[in-house]
């Protein structure tokens, strides 16, 4: 496997990227509301042109083996009493991520939804009633400007922890992830390479778990120790932060991504979301999706072959059955024997296994045995 | 503020501890057990007397105050149709636990229902069918040996998040909290003095926040370096785990806790767990209620006072009237003054108000002038 050198980006070189990334969205917004501006003031109906968000608009790129955008794109007119809400919620966001960018903070989501809230004046109406109508038009912001979330200064919920045989730079921080106890680093919301540097990795590769659970068996096993790598969880269906983290940490330095997922339809779904990307994040795929990820477990196939006794079984619900065949119908897994069989293999069992059920063979099976085993043979799906 | 010098035990006290603690939680179990077997060789009855976690067993103690447990006691009996099930599983679960003990291991309490789960031989019956039927007997076992699950070597989910002028060290890792970057160390799920020790600590204080988001907002502005201070969040209701740390710090290091959170009856709610524990963990209250814990905000006259702007309120719902209704009758709430008159101001103005909606007055509004002031002129519900 091949491994990169770190980067060893200076503080200086750092904070110009930061500012050109600044510059460059800034100009992004500038030259949308100019258009704007300029389509009204020479008397014409301004109208934004925005990617569609849909399923019908992703594209499963076979060659890269991530799911992307693809050209569809709705206009939003302001002279359209359906659309006319939604045109001006796209402009104040606008504004708001312009202030963020020139006071050089960042904020959340629902900091951004209350910045934007208030009542029209001379009216009953809210510029926004909830953060469900924000959230999407941010979205929407992100495709239409081409600039990413992060890149707009926002931020979401902060979810997963890292620990592991890697030294990073977070905000000028320099954090040693091998001496971070029992509770680990905290992986941040944004992860860019202004924020956060690889500074000294010895780690051959990342093991991906699940749950937070499960990474507390690998940690106090002292699992990325012996076996040299880094351990990441990500809280069930790991946030952008984590996915992007992963990334970098395999296009950067080069490491293989393996993931330790239950065996049931939510698993194989974190999986696809981590591999190919996600339908609703298609125009994010490049920057998040790991196309060489693997999944190293848990199999269909283990119960036999690692004897695990029926206490493991969680019977398969009709609504696990009837997910379970919309994801082997998903292009990647469909054109993928490997998959075909593993999802068949379950459907076949009639039940689910979760990788905290392993303990039934031992506290520290999943440690000692299951994982180095697999890794040993090599034996996961692609 | 009385502040006391951080604990500075050796490692060789430390695991001295651990092995006296190990050793005492042990000897519970085997007593335990060998009561159950006595009984049984005599040709009686096995019973487990087991102290009742209800609201009707949980007292308020007015001169510590926090919620206690009472001593009323139920009986679990063997030979009882209606009992034996729950029996026999207390017995599984000490079994686990010993295993546990003996391994040095820890385990989630999805992990210990997982290894407690299996057919009765012979039989089509479970011996758990799910975890909701684990938990409490867990839960039991801690009120009946007076080990707290953290000593039965069993953690939970992890939620939460460290940063601040402190140094400590967890599981022989040196962590300077000081130098955490944006992410931020991860609060893990047991937080006991032979797991985590407090090494140097400038802080005066700690600002406890609701949320991680509103945490990102305080660290991106520095508030802990310019006001020497540790800031910790807690993902809405905080863990067993962050509810120790608070304690420790307030304990051990004589650190005041100051919470910011919203003005809501769930804000309220969240404060009365962490000032005076719960009803469900009573049994607990000693090692996590914080009895002189402040609310800085925010507060049914911060809509006034601060001139928040309509943009702030969210209507309170029929829900949330009775909850706020309920929370005032807690008997500490109800003998407060200032309590009293906070929740009849949130119901007097009908809305509610989020820390994050003070955005509106500015992106760092909350953290350059809101809290600040608040400080400086002692403005806080106790």
């Amino acid at each position: 496997m091949a491994k990169k050198s770190p980067s060893t980006a200076k503080p200086s070189t750092i904070s110009a990227a930061r500012k050109s990334r600044d510059d460059r969205t800034q100009k992004q917004i500038a030259d949308l509301a100019s258009r704007v501006a300029k389509t009204a003031f020479t008397g014409k109906e301004p109208v934004l042109h925005i990617p569609t968000r849909s399923r019908a608009n992703t594209i499963w790129n076979k060659q890269r083996r991530i799911l992307e955008m693809g050209d569809a794109r709705q206009d939003r007119q302001l002279f359209n009493l359906n659309q006319a809400k939604q045109f001006m919620q796209t402009m104040l966001h606008c504004s708001t991520i312009m202030d963020l960018i020139q006071e050089g903070k960042t904020s959340s989501l629902r900091g951004v939804f209350y910045k934007a809230k208030h009542t029209v004046a001379g009216t009953k109406e809210n510029t926004f009633d909830t953060q469900e109508e924000s959230d999407p038009i941010l979205e929407d912001l992100e495709v239409t400007l081409g600039a990413l979330r992060e890149e707009l200064h926002i931020y979401a919920k902060k979810k997963g922890t890292m620990i592991g045989n890697i030294t990073i730079v977070d905000s000028g921080d320099e954090i040693d992830c091998r001496r971070m106890g029992s509770g680990g680093y905290a992986i941040p919301s944004i992860v860019e390479p202004d924020v956060i540097q690889f500074k000294k990795c010895e780690a051959k590769f990342v093991l991906h778990v699940e749950k937070d659970t499960v990474w507390g068996r690998f940690n106090e096993d002292r699992f990325w120790q012996e076996h040299n790598c880094i351990l990441t969880e990500g809280g069930g269906q790991p946030s952008r932060g984590v996915r992007r983290l992963l990334q970098r940490l395999n296009k950067e330095l080069g490491l293989p991504i393996y993931c330790l997922l239950d065996c049931d339809p939510w698993g194989h779904y974190i999986f696809s979301v981590i591999k190919q990307g996600s339908i609703s994040l298609a125009f994010e795929s490049e920057r998040l999706a790991i196309p060489d990820a693997k999944f190293i477990g848990v199999r269909a196939k283990d119960y036999d072959e690692c004897d695990l006794g029926d206490a493991v079984k969680i019977d398969l619900s009709d609504q696990d059955i009837k997910r379970a065949k919309e994801i082997a119908a998903y292009p990647w897994f469909a054109a993928h024997k490997g998959w075909q069989k593993e999802i068949q293999g379950m459907l076949n069992n009639g039940f689910k296994m979760e990788v905290e059920a392993m303990i039934n063979k031992g506290i520290s099976y999943v440690t000692e045995e299951y994982v180095p085993q697999r890794l040993r043979s090599k034996d996961w799906l692609e």
